[in-house]
């Protein structure tokens, strides 16, 4: 099965939960944005969103095709390709327990980009900075150690160092991914915090170290984080708490 | 099956969803919170999710047991109940298109919940009000449109007087409940915003007009909405855009 990936092509954002999970199984995809040619690049992913004859019509990226399937929503992409691409166990209440995972995952992301957009997304982070400050704080203080203590404490429970079974799943990856994320934005308040999550850094170290994986972060096709993506580094929003 | 259903009990919140699908099936089903008794009440939840012994611990409620598995996320625990108790298709495309449209309820709530709460769950609303106000006047002028907008479609694409397919399913109770919710919140925006979206209004009253749902309505089992839920009345939020 060759899977097509339809995402924006400036940033990591919730794309790059799919793309890694991708990367990792060495599985055959095509990035539709970030390719030229007929029926590729943005334009492809504005003329899909715009096409009344779609039958199961996406909300936004990140989507994936699958043959004649169309999957929007990350987390449910990831339940689908999990299994079918070695990421995911096959039995309902493991894959449903790495699904509910991946959500909390969800929820977790959206908060840490309204740290940045706490009023509006159709707003500059300039036209909210006020807020953003108030709003980061807060996160910081309570909700970033909620979250980690969470899936630490999800990691221990489990006890082979990854979070679902035996093996690698695509949770691990996103694991990866959120830490990867949250260092970029605050550096500070990571590196102070980081001690208090050892089983999650080492999750990091292990997922970075994997050979398609590392290959992958090497390569072009890893965008950096930048000032548009969910994850964003902006000092003023780094004070320690 | 015997479903054990785990939510708070002084709120519709997230649970509403789940309970909603539970009652139109007419599934067996107990609400643990609200029940007395050895096992039951808000404590149980409490003592759940401080079990150090749970093997899949939830994040937070709603979650279900059915038998051996929990179940934590709304959608999550929608998409494993569909197709039990047929309020979902059974096959993978269709019963991914559902979970599809129920993360997009799932964004959509969440938004919702911040135009109360911009900047901290943790703060009462009247310590964020100018945020608060902030916010909703931009989710009413632009969000609340593009959701709507996007729901809408999918009913007259699909073209069964429902979402998905061409029976009733836990999306089109979810359509109901945001419906409800929305015209508890917003009155005066929603008597003005509802010509827009005549599908959306006929599949609410479509499914109010069902039994099962119709007696459960009337029942004590369904909670009012109130000042402490994800849809709030601040008519100061309620201003015309």
């Amino acid at each position: 099965m060759r899977y097509e990936l339809y995402y924006w092509i400036h940033i990591q954002g919730r794309g790059e939960f799919v793309r890694l999970a991708l990367e990792e199984a060495g599985a055959e995809y095509v990035d539709i944005g970030r390719e030229s040619g007929p029926g590729m690049g943005v334009e492809a992913i504005r003329n899909f969103l715009q096409d009344q004859s779609i039958e199961h019509l996406p909300y936004a990226p990140p989507f994936l095709k699958a043959g004649k399937l169309v999957i929007a929503h990350t987390a449910n992409v990831l339940h689908f390709l999990g299994p079918r691409i070695g990421l995911a166990p096959k039995a309902e209440g493991p894959r449903l327990w790495a699904h509910q995972l991946q959500l909390t995952v969800t929820d977790f992301v959206k908060e840490v980009h309204d740290t940045h957009h706490p009023i509006a997304n159709s707003l500059y982070y300039e036209d909210q900075k006020p807020e953003a400050l108030r709003r980061t704080k807060l996160f910081l203080a309570e909700r970033l150690p909620k979250y980690l203590g969470y899936f630490e404490r999800v990691l221990k429970a489990n006890g082979h160092g990854c979070t679902v079974g035996r093996s690698l799943s695509y949770v691990d990856l996103s694991m990866f991914q959120l830490i990867e994320g949250l260092r970029y934005a605050f550096p500070r308040n990571m590196k102070r915090a980081e001690p208090g999550y050892p089983g999650l850094v080492a999750l990091r170290d292990k997922v970075a170290a994997r050979p398609s994986t590392a290959a992958y972060l090497k390569s072009p096709r890893r965008l950096a984080f930048n000032d548009k993506g969910l994850f964003r580094q902006y000092p003023e929003l780094d004070e320690l708490q």
